[in-house]
């Protein structure tokens, strides 16, 4: 049975880079054949399961924006969603996750063990790929964000339960652990292209804040969505101990007795009953805020677009933008 | 308290290369400014109690041999036993050690989640350090091993408790699991010596043959091995299905009705007492044998060195195939 895809309506214009996006689609497929044997049928199933290509259409849209869209973007797509692929496998064992868009994960299917060395392989073969760019430089961003997604998501796991996380550190977390790859699938798209330094760090401006505002979705959405909207589990950040922005909001709006009660409550692994934590205090503002954050995060996102050409693809990745602030205004309260 | 070291002596001439080793040293502990503060802790402890610089010190002498031992084989030395930290941390995972060497293993610890994790971000930061090289070609073998490694791990995972495992596949499981770190230890140090394509191909084999016979010696002690020589929890391979060379070569040497109680022994779990096990088949050969595949490979190893000027390092990367002669001795019954 194929997987079933309960995501809200993709933003991405596929029919603008449908052609391209079906060249990464194949070139993943094709990466089988580069893994022994053994591997393959693995490989194959995380493929099929997971992913929704986003980094490589946003390396993909941006190309296009600079009029100059080759085969290393394809390439630059295909590395990043191994590198993405492979951090779900590792994040479905750390969650203890049995099902990923309905399908079950990889840990559940063939156990923890096997999960851990297939995301290494994933990785491992990531980074050899980069080594085919003849860009030294190129190889050294994609080890580097690599690296930052993997400590984005150590130090959220240090500071599972840690009521006091501050604002600042939540999101160097969630800029490591989901800007990093949306910077660098921009940012080197745009060098792949031949654009200025300038436009390379606009491009990498423009990930990092729509990243870091998609996570803030993620975030919101986790606390207040609704599961069958999604095809994943929700409510389970707070129960895991993780505390997202409409909750340091929340603790940094009530005064200290309504803080302890929240502490207590969320110690008590109450947190995701929503209704107990409401009669509390009152989340709403805290959720309205952590909201307006992400559209803070996303008109700065689109004042980075300024330097791109005006043409059908630099109009779609403003559009991704809009189509982002429509996803957080249904989440605020 | 310090880790007890119960390995058997080094078989490395360490006053040869002393001065390097304590750089190489040096330059480890120094990685962890470069990981975020959160970060720092955990990667100070797993340098304390992992790894004995095995492909560092091959590295070196390699570099020492060829007369052109330079920085930049410091750096191959950190980046090897970085990846290496890295497999050892996730095979404790996979293993479900509590101990290595006596201290408490990262998942015992701080728990799986935080070791996938910091298996990943030293993962990624080795090849992020790869990136350094300025050589893309030397960056994309350090990938493919440690794609290899990972892979060579998977097929030995895939392949647990089945008890018509190769022997040719048993081989792909050490050399790449083992040999390709060995492998490229003492290749990349040829290659950045500035050694001939030949000289460095030698390099490859030694380190290659040279790898696959410690495994086989690891593999020999397990089975036979005396658990307080060692450090480590023994016979427990076979407890966990691993079929190592000693076993194929019972199995290959006995009858169909034998080979139907041995595997019946060992699908009961029973494999980890010999002794019942001798009340089956006398697995002396069968371990001589195995041992005897390590001494060839150690003997056909000692031959790539022939392309090395004679000089106190290439001397000693002889001695430690003479040293690994002498513990394969040892198992033997």
């Amino acid at each position: 049975m194929p997987p079933v895809n309960h995501a809200p309506q993709s933003p991405f214009p596929f029919e603008l880079i449908s052609d391209h996006l079906s060249v990464i689609e194949r070139d993943i497929r094709a990466q089988a054949e580069l893994f022994e044997p053994e591997v393959r049928d693995y490989f194959a199933y995380v493929c099929d399961t997971s992913g929704k290509r986003i980094r490589p259409a946003l390396a993909i849209l941006v190309a296009n924006a600079l009029d100059n869209c080759h085969h290393e973007h394809h390439r630059l797509g295909v590395i990043l969603e191994l590198i993405h692929l492979a951090t779900l496998i590792h994040d479905d064992i750390i969650d203890g996750a049995d099902t990923r868009r309905d399908t079950p994960t990889a840990n559940a299917k063939w156990g923890n063990a096997m999960s851990v060395l297939l995301g290494d392989c994933l990785f491992a073969h990531s980074m050899t790929e980069a080594t085919l760019f003849d860009d030294l430089v190129i190889c050294r961003k994609i080890g580097k964000a690599s690296r930052d997604v993997c400590t984005g998501e150590i130090i959220q796991t240090q500071s599972r339960f840690d009521l006091n996380l501050t604002r600042e550190n939540y999101f160097r977390i969630i800029e490591m652990k989901t800007g990093a790859l949306f910077a660098i699938a921009t940012e080197l798209a745009a060098v792949l292209s031949g654009a200025s330094a300038e436009t390379a760090a606009a491009m990498y401006d423009y990930g990092m804040k729509l990243g870091t505002a998609y996570q803030i979705y993620d975030d919101c959405v986790d606390l207040v969505g609704k599961e069958e909207a999604i095809g994943k589990t929700l409510g389970t950040d707070l129960e895991r101990g993780k505390l997202t922005l409409p909750i340091i909001n929340l603790m940094e709006s009530v005064d200290e007795a309504k803080r302890e009660s929240i502490s207590a409550h969320l110690l008590n692994h109450g947190g995701t009953n929503l209704d107990a934590l409401a009669e509390i205090a009152d989340y709403k503002e805290a959720l309205n805020n952590a909201t307006q954050t992400g559209h803070d995060l996303l008109s700065a996102a689109r004042k980075q677009l300024e330097c791109l050409p005006a043409n059908p693809s630099s109009a779609a990745l403003e559009q991704i933008t809009r189509y982002l602030d429509g996803l957080l205004s249904d989440c605020a309260g």
